[in-house]
């Protein structure tokens, strides 16, 4: 018998991670598995192994296999805080920096040091299909969603907050993803301020998660809720990470930065659960050390991304699949609502089935993201172009008329 | 404002790791810091570094860097199946095993998994310092200790065990290290197969932390919870990392091995929270890979530290201090009681102050480890044999009559 945080974890395996699982373990190869599973449900980037595999060959010293801070080490924190203090535009102080073994164990450990069980954080909709296993998974913390009818409203949310204090529910936080994920919204510094605002009004803490913070390629700039021209954001805690920037998404290097005094502490004695291998620090460590290169290939991954968007939006528009276009990120947020057999999340999975089994395509539906209405889905391009081309070509096949009804 | 979970934990920080992290911010080195810290209370095998140096570089492929399975790669969990097959004298299948990063977290699942909060975990004392924070810092679970006297009775966890549930407490299990820390014990196959059937019979789980099961230099062979001649280990779940045994400390690789499908289930969905680098896996995995060398590695790594047990237990020896002679690991657990002013833990408490301020050498008190009687304290040796002789010459020198009255 097992405890009941236990049993209702269990029972709550990520959607996002079964999908991937059981595409990756049947993957598409055009010579030897033709017709295997293409995976466009995992928002990952294979876009620059070639510029990354010369710089991930590294010796170990003695100094980088024994106990280091558990937060982190002071290396790659002060590595991390000179690259997130470019980007933010101010300085950013390393102490404020708490290392952990992945973006999920820092959006946990943000959660936790926040919220005790049954408290509420307020989440934009859709949102990262994750956030609810991330921050409500352990800490026991409520997510309730905020629904949008397009791109981030700050007024939804206050309308959500001021009916959740008048139903007598105790919120503590407001979260969002940064660039936004599924939709790759970039937001601009009014919406932003205006959140931050919104979330100062009704005295609660915001959990931005900008993990795609370097992955943008529309003309908009990236603006941290960190940046200076915000104003007021003490109680915003960020998440970033190696994983989508980097494309490294195995090597499990989530990082939470806090100003807040209490909060840090907390998340310090949260790290100690989930701290990262100190050689991985170290490896990380020496590919920030060079700046110069950082930056050139910061750009030339942005830039392949937007070459993938650019191709994947056109094979997208000859199927006649229509989408919202992405500004940032992995992935594009399609549009199958014509191809529901009727208006509700059920004829959406049922639709998700159809093309995981017919097309053998891997594309997760609206309903992971707690989408307000049901008919979307996520997919993601980040990967090698003949996958994308072969995956739209299965899809647009199964989205016919005659795969409809089939 | 923080959470409530997060204030607990906030207050708790192990005294283990401040202590640690206070000498170390400031070591002793014979020529350029003569009075800096000599840092005898970190439970660290500094003994082995020339024979891993070598085999720690490697270059990372792309499959290396991705995502893979959050419960460990299928290659280190089937490369450290093997060798634990052959140390438990057993079968072991790579699937009942769970990778996350470093043994407190394996511990952190472990309780998690069986325990609400509130529920009780029986622990005979003294034992591991950081079990309190390991085992029940999120989960929630009540350490409650079974004092011995010298070695693991299992006839006085009986009656602890009796005595709670007469009480009303839920108990969901018995915790131990074997072979012990901070003692050394190496336990017998009779002393195990009883703990197992006093466990049974009160319908407990047994947590088996046996992350010295390498580090053995007795005539008495290692003998693990799994081992067959022991019998109906079904319930119990063990703990192992390459934290002690090769050294690694820093590389944050915990294993738990369950045959309970519940509790593997619950494990897996928790393992989510804390992975492992797939980075530093495939670096052991590939260690593993060759195992002669891992036979010799164990061997020789067995050999340096009996010969450093051996040393140590001389200076002891000359320098008049008492202690429990160790079986295995990398302390003595020594005896202090007659240079106590009083007979309880607030005069133990002031010598360890006065060790750590005046002789600056940080060894942990008996009361860090729930010790029943005031006055032991351990002492780590498994480093640099010139740093333990400094060590124990300033200790020697701050325990003199003078020394304790000046």
């Amino acid at each position: 018998m097992v405890s009941r945080t236990a049993a209702r974890l269990t029972a709550n395996t990520p959607a996002i991670a079964t999908a991937h699982f059981r595409a990756e373990a049947d993957p598409y190869d055009p010579a030897t598995n033709p017709g295997g599973y293409v995976n466009l449900g995992t928002a990952e980037s294979r876009l620059t192994w070639d510029l990354l595999a010369p710089r991930l060959t590294h010796a170990l010293s003695s100094s980088d296999v024994h106990y280091g801070p558990l937060h982190g080490t002071d290396g790659l924190r002060t590595a991390i805080a000179a690259l997130l203090a470019g980007t933010w535009r101010r300085p950013v102080d390393p102490d404020d920096l708490v290392v952990v073994s992945g973006a999920t164990a820092a959006l946990d450990i943000a959660a936790t040091a926040l919220c005790d069980p049954g408290e509420v954080i307020v989440v934009p909709a859709p949102y990262y299909s994750a956030f609810e296993v991330d921050l409500a998974g352990r800490s026991g913390a409520r997510l309730v969603p905020a629904p949008m009818s397009d791109t981030l409203d700050p007024s939804v949310v206050d309308d959500v907050l001021t009916r959740l204090r008048r139903d007598g529910a105790t919120v503590r936080a407001v979260a969002i993803t940064s660039p936004s994920n599924p939709q790759g919204h970039v937001y601009g510094a009014p919406v932003l301020r205006e959140l931050l605002r919104v979330a100062r009004r009704h005295d609660v803490d915001v959990i931005a998660d900008e993990i795609y913070t370097h992955s943008v390629f529309s003309p908009s700039p990236f603006v941290s809720v960190r940046d200076p021209m915000l104003g007021g954001a003490d109680r915003a805690h960020v998440i970033w990470g190696f994983a989508k920037d980097f494309g490294l998404s195995g090597l499990k290097v989530g990082v939470l930065h806090t100003t807040d005094p209490q909060v840090r502490a907390a998340a310090r004695a949260l790290a100690y659960f989930a701290p990262t291998s100190t050689d991985t620090q170290a490896l990380l460590r020496d590919l920030l050390a060079d700046t110069a290169w950082v930056r050139g290939f910061l750009a030339e991954s942005a830039a392949r991304l937007a070459a993938s968007h650019r191709a994947t939006a056109g094979l997208l528009d000859s199927s006649g699949i229509r989408y919202q276009a992405p500004a940032a990120g992995f992935s594009f947020w399609i549009d199958l609502r014509d191809r529901l057999t009727r208006t509700d999340f059920a004829a959406e999975h049922e639709l998700y089935e159809r093309i995981l089994d017919r097309a053998r395509v891997n594309i997760l539906p609206g309903g992971a993201f707690a989408a307000p209405e049901p008919g979307w889905f996520r997919l993601c391009h980040a990967v090698d172009a003949a996958l994308v081309h072969e995956g739209i070509t299965r899809l647009a096949a199964v989205l016919t008329p005659a795969g409809r009804h089939g």
